[in-house]
């Protein structure tokens, strides 16, 4: 009985995680798309000042609101969830990080202050949000309290929560393996092999209640010529083969392979992404401490807003800077990885950067804009009072660079058979690897394109990242929890 | 410099286990096909009743040969491998287990019992191979004894042969993520973190070494038409999405989905191949105690040889029952897999055989004789004092299980979106999952045919096959070390 009703609990964490998390998407997406709109409408009637300013006030206002949801609700639900679920795991506990007022807190602040268009991912808070979520049913009182037994079970009990972090990251990218295993490598430091299949069950329950609920909103999507009813595994970044470009299936495999001149290309590029990682690690200290020291005298609620405000400021200055700034994290890697070409017309840069930059295409500026915008930024946001991830920012920084690098390898050496969107996707797995060194990175990044090809550059630039990185500071959870003492 | 040495060794393990697979897997195609040709010769100028005396002939002297190296040169190379390295990861030794007079044995006898064309897989053995390969490396006494200081580090010296565990497994199906996780729940109770990483390097530098060698072999063979030096992560099983059929990239995205109401199907396909694992299991577990009773009084050489004899012309006998038994494991199982249909003039059958048989394809009698062999047959082998492994034969078995599913969905429902080619690969992983109750085998099913698509039904059926499978009986390797205690 012990044993179903344990399948049943794995079931329900990652079927209520996954609805959870449509929901957190759908609302992020209205948010960020209604700010947008807004905003273009103000910069054709009043120019790009004032197009600025109400960009600026709104990027403030929503952050704000997160600030006051995260304050007021429960302050624990600050920051990412992984260091403190490491901490947890250990079986210590941090009082009322699991309640249920904590993940009403989580869920809202997370979706204004990623909905505010700030360098906040939602990987973090999601291993969170799903622990709490796992923590709440196991001490439901109403239904006869079904999970009692498991309650009084301890390692049972954790068990349970090491399962729901797995369904945290695996829902976030559908990447049920390399949800697991990124998981187990960032909250574990023993791993009971026994417990391996509770991970996998509730990260395929998410997966298969995110299909359902899509295929249930296709149902009534009454403009979809997609057939009705199917189900598809669709990564969420399937690249999107230009079907006008690539006709025919050799095509394809022709453009997703590589020469084996381009491996050590792959594992420099893997070493400096491991370097910047480190680079974002440390700078996020720097800010931390720096934080701590100024405003002693105020109250911390006065010195939460003031630097909230700071952030979405600085922040906001990034919209001068192209619309990449605009677009969701979702569409811009999307673009990085995809392997056509970078469509100019959608990431408008203003003239005097265009000038400065070489390549017929005219994106390396704006794309090494965007990489470095997200390497400092992602480290000035995890400092903010509100829930929020660091490995989606990552992951598009780094496609950034590695887009760089690719074009300028296409650029070099027209014959080379790769992409440059092959370099992006090996730069965003190395960077996130850099700055949370994680060999499970690379997992997610095949899971998450659905291209087995590029296994091999993915494996050796995460190593290179992570070995490099290594060397300069620890992981970016590690570091947060380094703070907190 | 540890660390360097670490990796260093790391790599050497996983290089040179690449090599060895290369060189292994050639020699065995050579003696399968010299002994393939010879017999078609026979049965062409003397009918198939010579055919099958040469084929029963050379199946037993060839077996004979393995196991007078086996048990001459060292006779603990006999089996699988993963029950032992088990125990040797718990820091308990089996004496000159990974030795390298062991390692020659286990090499040249896995050879022949491959090659005599048992229903013998390859995958224990060389989680062996590896962790001998390893030791030996440790061990070295030449250049200088680089390895001294790991050698007097116990706790790396086991991390050193887990990660050649996962070089095993992932060799021999170019699976470089399956392959570590497979390792890790076959072979430890309790896995440190940390230790991920090694696994990862070592399983993709032998994967590396692997394509160089293919591409140093391309490059050399004038007759080939594809781009020489090219790099191409290929996998083993590489669905060969035939041309013809398949021309625009719709079609095949729609070939590769599936429709809601098959998921139970694919449940129930995996919960019958869990029983079936467990079978084979129990029957694996009262042919090696019935194989104890028999003959107390000889010789064990004398019993081992008569043992060997008899498997041999239990397994030659399913000559007679059709062609498929010619072809090797790789050519059936990517038939099987394949969303083409199967291709009936290969697979000659008897004509009796056929006359039985339903639907227009007369391939199901014939699938179902080849599941059935193959569970019957593979638990007897695994009883021969010679290297098997029972992961591929358990794999082409539960795949041919599949495939019979999926042509009667096909029969049935021929509006249904997926292929019988899902089906074989659903139920090749669950027959696999039952006997070796790992979760891993999907992961393993989905690197291997590059195919993401059916990572869902992969899963359930993966999870219904292990939960089943626990009820009646422990793992396959498990129920061999109690055997032996």
């Amino acid at each position: 009985v012990m044993r179903w009703k344990t399948v049943f609990l794995l079931w329900l964490v990652g079927a209520s995680t996954g609805c959870v998390h449509t929901m957190v998407t759908s609302l992020e997406k209205v948010i960020l798309d209604a700010k947008k709109n807004f905003v273009e409408t103000v910069k054709l009637n009043h120019g790009l000042g004032a197009g600025f300013a109400v960009w600026w006030i709104l990027t403030a206002a929503v952050m704000l609101v997160s600030l006051g949801l995260t304050l007021n609700i429960s302050p624990v639900a600050a920051g990412s969830g992984i260091p403190q679920m490491k901490t947890q795991l250990t079986g210590a506990t941090i009082k009322g990080y699991l309640s249920f007022r904590t993940l009403v807190a989580k869920i809202c602040g997370l979706v204004c202050s990623v909905g505010a268009g700030m360098y906040i991912g939602q990987e973090g808070p999601f291993v969170h949000i799903a622990s709490a979520l796992a923590n709440c049913f196991i001490y439901m009182k109403g239904f006869g309290e079904p999970f009692k037994r498991i309650r009084e079970n301890k390692p049972v009990k954790l068990a349970i929560l090491e399962a729901a972090c797995a369904v945290g990251v695996s829902s976030t990218f559908r990447s049920p393996i390399g949800g697991v295993l990124f998981a187990i490598e960032v909250t574990s430091t023993y791993y009971m092999v026994a417990n391996y299949w509770k991970g996998f069950l509730a990260a395929f329950s998410a997966s298969l209640m995110s299909h359902v609920i899509e295929m249930i909103i296709s149902l009534f999507d009454t403009d979809s010529s997609d057939s009705k009813g199917t189900f598809e595994f669709d990564p969420v970044f399937r690249i999107p083969y230009n079907t006008t470009t690539y006709t025919s299936l050799e095509d394809i495999y022709a453009t997703t392979s590589y020469e084996i001149w381009e491996i050590p290309l792959f594992i420099i590029l893997g070493v400096f992404m491991g370097y910047c990682g480190s680079f974002m690690v440390r700078l996020n200290a720097k800010l931390s401490r720096f934080k701590s020291r100024i405003m002693t005298e105020c109250r911390p609620a006065t010195k939460e807003i003031v630097w909230t405000l700071m952030a979405a400021t600085i922040t906001s200055v990034c919209y001068l800077f192209g619309n990449f700034a605009t677009e969701s994290y979702h569409d811009n890697i999307l673009a990085m990885i995809s392997p056509s070409d970078l469509d100019t017309g959608k990431w408008t840069v203003p003239q005097f950067i265009l000038d400065w930059d070489w390549g017929d295409q005219g994106v390396i500026f704006p794309l090494f804009l965007f990489f470095l915008s997200n390497l400092i930024l992602v480290s000035l946001s995890l400092t903010v009072a509100v829930p929020c991830g660091c490995f989606v920012p990552l992951f598009a920084g780094g496609a950034a660079f590695g887009r760089i690098v690719g074009e300028a390898v296409q650029y070099w050496a027209p014959t080379a058979t790769s992409t440059p969107g092959g370099y992006a996707l090996v730069g965003a797995a190395a960077l996130t690897a850099g700055g949370t060194r994680t060999v499970s990175v690379a997992v997610i990044a095949v899971e998450l394109t659905g291209e087995l090809e590029y296994i091999l550059p993915l494996f050796l630039g995460v190593f290179a990242s992570c070995i490099m990185g290594s060397r300069y500071s620890p992981s970016i959870y590690d570091s947060i929890l380094k703070a907190r003492k």
